[in-house]
């Protein structure tokens, strides 16, 4: 089966909101084994979107539309529905009660726009929205399916997960796709690329394929086979898998849409250990990712933002001479940082962040991006130099990924 | 003039990666009142990507393709390309000299790889890769152009800012589009829309519209005007905006990109007052949005992440028997986080946050998302109580919003 994703919103045509909903709707799409040929992104413009949906709805098995669904004016997706499926719009009791339960939640009165809310198109089959007032709709012509969800996220994604993924699953007799992602960090695209050598030697079959994805966290290797059988094709994937794992493991810390601080915090509480963070360069974003790790409270004893001086010398205990003398971005105060934060707290270990975000504070020993980054436990006490370019927030996100990681690495005793 | 989108990769097609590309280009090609009609996004696959080339570059006047371009061998843009405007790859010497830089800024021996990257179609223009070894390609037929652009963003942003954006500027002599955003915060979609009112008297002008576009962070109002000559569509777009503003000022926290940290951190160095934060829900979030700014070391004096217990006793002197006795999520505990923080830091204005953000520790009397927030000065003591629903993440985003929109409202005498 093959589908197409329809993002309607002028929003998205003028920059102003980043087009997330396209990705996870494809990525659900894809677990159910159905092949996404094209995500189009189209304006709030009733002639656009009825072309729109009747070139991909010929082209493809489904069509996912999200966007147009809301009560204000702007939202013209349920008329061009109707114009498209020949039909008109009826109040739906189910619905009306939705719409009636949301509102009492949030202790609202009923207005023209609820009221509006409770209309859809005749002869569609009703997808429940939990956590808003615009319902989505499912049509069904000639074994295709049309389905049109609204377009906030938090919406959106509750419908797919609740209704659409598992309506697919029953409709879904066809190949198997696969992907399997290898994250890595700490290693560029080129170097991994000459480390992995002939790509062609590693995937002979026709129908597999390798993909590098660089980010700021590190470059992605996607796998990815087709095939008839699910048995078969994980076979596939898992013996290219090996193959390059052979050559460059050490620098994989997880698979597909794992995360650096979920991979840390599962390895900290297997081993009952425990971390505190002192963070300067970082600015809490070590510790923001941590805890976004549900049950990170087991191992994340606490995190220390240590912008002044000040604050580094009385939370850290970090001497002032130190600071006087390398000045605080240094292997010195890196290292000072790490163990004061890892003594005070008690906790079994401590890193450490100093660095020049930038877009000031470079010197021409000390430029833009230089980022010290330390580490202590009950027997090694380390400081790692990384230079992350110039860019302030990217300077972040590279610091906090380069200290999970060498964290991960002592733990497991990897050369660093 | 108007403008198509293409961009290209397996990658997205999977929703491995969601497409921050399309919005960034779109946003900068308003800018220079290019009108975007559509963002299409299409897989590794010759024969789509020729024909999508075809059909935007007939209908549009400027096509941009993101993607395909780099060095590893699913990279087919180039060859595209070629086919496309019916000539050949040649060595080109501008390249060359800037690959060789590159692979020497990285102390990188040249490898076939490199030495394709110097290869481009014959007959294009070279539009410089500052941050990587793919260049991008400007053609240019019966005055309409097609620009090719590498997919990893730092690369391509750089690219459209310093080549493209000036480049179009020069070209673009048609209508003005201009667009202006209220960002609001602490309010919903629909009782927004029930202080504003009816929107036609708001907007009789055609050719002007107003949009809401919600995110866990608040809901934007998006002014959109268009017109024959730049101050005709700025003085509609004001004058739409004077009358939002009078209806709903309180709760605009800015406008356009704004972010509330930039914002915040605008009034807390205008006023030379510090701040200090203690975060227990929000995990360092708060901490890490405000250093985000540029500059943020001026105002901001430390953070604390007091996950457990103890530290909220060792580091905020927060008094065991208050824990033992409200619990840590409470009007009480807040408070006191709220006082800790600002007498140990000496900072003007101490915040905290404390709360459930799940998915466990919810009781009958403390449900998930439960969020106590706390503020500190030398005058006012007060904690806020908020429900943030049940998603960890978006418990954290929430949070850290209303605590920073808690400090704007009071140093600007706004009631909460």
């Amino acid at each position: 089966m093959t589908a197409s994703i329809i993002t309607i919103g002028d929003e998205l045509l003028i920059g102003q909101v980043v087009n997330t909903n396209g990705a996870y709707i494809a990525d659900a799409l894809n677990k159910v084994g159905v092949s996404v040929k094209n995500i189009l992104t189209i304006g709030d413009i009733q002639i656009d979107i009825f072309h729109t949906f009747r070139k991909e709805f010929f082209k493809n098995d489904i069509v996912i539309s999200t966007g147009g669904l809301g009560p204000t004016h702007d939202d013209i997706t349920k008329k061009t529905l109707c114009k498209f499926f020949k039909t008109k719009l009826v109040q739906n009791e189910e619905v009306k009660a939705n719409v009636e339960r949301i509102l009492a939640m949030r202790d609202m009165k009923w207005t023209a726009a609820a009221e509006e809310q409770t209309f859809v198109p005749a002869g569609c089959k009703i997808i429940p929205n939990k956590h808003g007032t615009a319902p989505g709709m499912l049509f069904e012509r000639d074994s295709k399916f049309f389905i049109a969800l609204p377009g906030v996220p938090y919406e959106m994604k509750e419908m797919m997960n609740q209704f659409v993924v598992p309506f697919l699953l029953n409709f879904n007799k066809g190949r198997t796709i696969l992907h399997r992602t290898l994250c890595t960090t700490g290693i560029t695209e080129a170097f991994l690329s000459e480390l992995i050598g002939d790509i062609d030697e590693l995937i002979p079959q026709s129908g597999t394929s390798l993909a590098f994805l660089p980010s700021p966290t590190g470059v992605r290797l996607r796998i990815s086979a087709t095939g008839d059988s699910y048995e078969n094709v994980s076979k596939i994937i898992s013996e290219v898998e090996n193959q390059i794992r052979l050559k460059i493991n050490n620098y994989i810390y997880g698979t597909d849409k794992d995360e650096l601080e979920e991979v840390l915090g599962k390895l900290l509480s297997e081993r009952n250990l425990t971390i505190a963070v002192a963070e300067s360069c970082t600015g809490g974003l070590i510790a923001d990712r941590l805890t976004d790790v549900p049950g990170s409270s087991k191992y994340f004893e606490r995190g220390i933002v240590t912008y002044s001086n000040r604050s580094k010398i009385e939370l850290l205990s970090v001497p002032e001479n130190l600071i006087t003398k390398h000045g605080a971005v240094s292997e010195e105060v890196a290292k000072a940082m790490a163990v004061g934060i890892r003594e005070s707290s008690n906790a079994d270990i401590g890193i450490s962040t100093t660095g020049i975000a930038g877009p000031t504070g470079a010197t021409p020993e000390k430029p833009l991006g230089l980022v010290w980054i330390g580490y202590s436990d009950s027997k090694n006490l380390i400081a790692k130099k990384f230079l992350f370019g110039d860019d302030r927030v990217r300077v972040k996100i590279r610091s906090s990924q380069a200290a999970m990681e060498l964290v991960r690495k002592i733990i497991l005793n990897i050369q660093i």
